[in-house]
């Protein structure tokens, strides 16, 4: 049967890892896992004991298509308590996790055709959908100098109609200050390229806030979910921020492409925005995790890390040591049991030389992970 | 702020209808839903029960791309119970309600500007989609003589690169008999044209068992959900059978445009299929529905209608009363206080001719909206 180019999108590699792992758990093996982007935590206790009630009283057949009107109200007052953003609810459209989001945006900003800058390293998915979508992802190789964020004279001249950024960013966890947040949006907007932010692991930072794009313009997209900070991946559920003449666009689309949200994930979601308690539990035990891995981690000997401003992830430079990071985790994960992701799935480029070790489970995992990391090195001779 | 010419999609007609129901029900005024295309039931007990209990187990995280194996397993083994198709599990692709599946097939199947055949009256939102992914819908008047359902002559020497039908249809509600299929299939096959069944109506038939694609070829995408049988709108969950050499492609593309779709209803979802007690009991609700739809539209005036094989729809011709089925239709609502939807969404050159009957909630209130309906006819002069 026919198939389309659009369609073949790249494989990711840390599937192939994840893989691997099962595999050794299958034949016995005691695996820690440094692969996996999400928590470990449920969706808060609260959010599911909404749920199980609403379950009881309501039908929950399709919601309107940008969500309900209460989630949406809850959405902006959270720019007025973490940003002091005062936005119109109006504004916020709910959505199918980030990833339903992106759809979203694309489409609406985007014709056939047209170029997209991304940061390097950066989300995979990024490239595939916009590429599923027959645009053009261009590939802004960051510079360590600039937290491995892309700044303007990445993408000066080059004509894109849109940028996308992350902040903090996955794999990196390094963030955007509000100078450097300023510098792109000016910069985005004398060329009329469309800003879109993707916020979806703030909440999840530790010497400084997260900046929003909101902060600084009103002129952006911005996208976030409910799957980080508010341990809820699993529920697809996610939400936009977008200007006021682009509501109408967005609705039909959404109306279109989704229907609705998933109505039960967005009665949790609308709870756990009050769990703050449980959040904040977590957010202890990622900042102790991360102080482990800080400390662990050069002591191991990858001591060439990116500023890990946010998020639950360190991004290693590797390349003293290996051409192969592919084969460098597939070497971890059989002599040390440890699951880490290669860094190829960020950057094409330069991803054959960096590793991501995510930090998100147990502290116990932690510890151990990187006692059997230190060993690793030692025995390599590293 | 810039926006693309292919995320303009067309309003909905029946929202604003769904919009004057709501500002008459704010008004005071009782109101009678044959607009809605849903169920009023919620999803089945035992779905509820199952993923209260799956709450407390389980932290819920995301699950592979094409799905739990054990729900994949489930739907395959319906295709046994259902068609007496004996179907590999590896070939279901659970999704994100039906409208996940028509995102993932329409990018998998066809390049920018390829032309993919819907019959005519259809879903409104297959000719969004196709537009909003740059793709070309070609409208195919179906005829009356042929149930409204397309015909190879209708596509004959068109190059379609993809035929998009559904048996039983939403408006019509009628359905393709296995002859008809075999015809369509037959014809796509000469010519290289993808053929894809949407089946989200199987289950709800009266006279005669609707016939999957599937029960006639491999060479199909096959698109089905548990939003109506089911009776879980709400919960976007629906499924896709691809042939084998399909799979990687599609897991590739739901990976990065979806992650996975919501864990909560794929466990809801697995539930729901043991639930057959209940969902036969709605069955029973709306084969009483039909019966009275099918005695008191006729005698209220409402005479020349569609064959209505499935679904819970009667789609009704009234050319011969208005050349305005919006217009009409404000006047029911208006004069009635009966909802119904004109058919201008489903069908853009002769729905102006046409109205789409819902018996999807309650025989009370369809007992009442016939009694309406009946009164404001004879009112009219009809």
């Amino acid at each position: 049967m026919r198939n389309s180019r659009r369609g073949e999108v790249d494989p990711f590699i840390v599937m192939d890892v994840m893989e691997a792992a099962r595999a050794a758990e299958d034949a016995g093996r005691h695996i820690i896992h440094m692969e996996v982007g999400q928590p470990g935590t449920p969706a808060p206790e609260g959010a599911r004991t909404a749920l199980t009630r609403a379950m009881q009283d309501d039908a929950m057949g399709y919601t309107v298509a940008l969500g309900l009107p209460a989630l949406r109200r809850r959405i902006a007052q959270l720019y007025g308590e973490w940003y002091n953003v005062d936005l119109d609810p109006g504004r916020v459209v709910v959505t199918p996790g980030s990833s339903g989001a992106f759809l979203l945006a694309f489409t609406a900003l985007f014709e056939a055709g047209d170029k997209v800058g991304i940061g390097e390293p950066g989300y995979p998915s990024y490239r595939q959908i916009l590429k599923a979508l027959d645009l053009v992802p261009v590939g802004l190789s960051a510079s360590a100098d600039n937290r491995l964020q892309p700044v303007p004279a990445d993408f000066a001249g080059m004509d894109l109609a849109g940028l996308m950024v992350a902040s903090p960013a996955n794999p990196s966890g390094t963030m955007l200050d509000r100078g450097a947040m300023q510098a792109l949006v000016g910069a985005c907007a004398e060329t009329d390229t469309a800003f879109i932010s993707d916020e979806i692991y703030h909440g999840i930072e530790y010497e400084a806030k997260a900046v929003s794009a909101l902060e600084v313009t009103d002129e952006c997209y911005v996208i976030n979910s409910f799957s980080k900070y508010f341990s809820m991946t699993g529920w697809r559920i996610g939400w936009m921020v977008v200007p006021e003449d682009h509501v109408r666009i967005i609705e039909r689309l959404a109306q279109n492409m989704f229907i609705c949200p998933s109505h039960a994930s967005q009665i949790a979601a609308l709870a756990a925005m009050e769990c703050s308690a449980e959040l904040e539990a977590n957010m202890v035990v990622y900042r102790e995790n991360r102080r482990l891995m800080l400390e662990g981690l050069p002591k191991a000997g990858f001591d060439r890390i990116a500023p890990p401003d946010g998020a639950f992830y360190v991004y290693a430079d590797i390349s003293h040591l290996t051409t192969d990071s592919r084969g460098f985790a597939a070497e971890i994960l059989e002599q040390a049991g440890v699951a880490v992701t290669p860094g190829l799935d960020f950057d094409p480029v330069r991803g054959a030389g960096t590793l991501r070790f995510s930090y998100a489970r147990a502290t116990a995992d932690i510890v151990e992970g990187l006692e059997r990391l230190g060993r690793f090195m030692r025995e390599r001779g590293a």
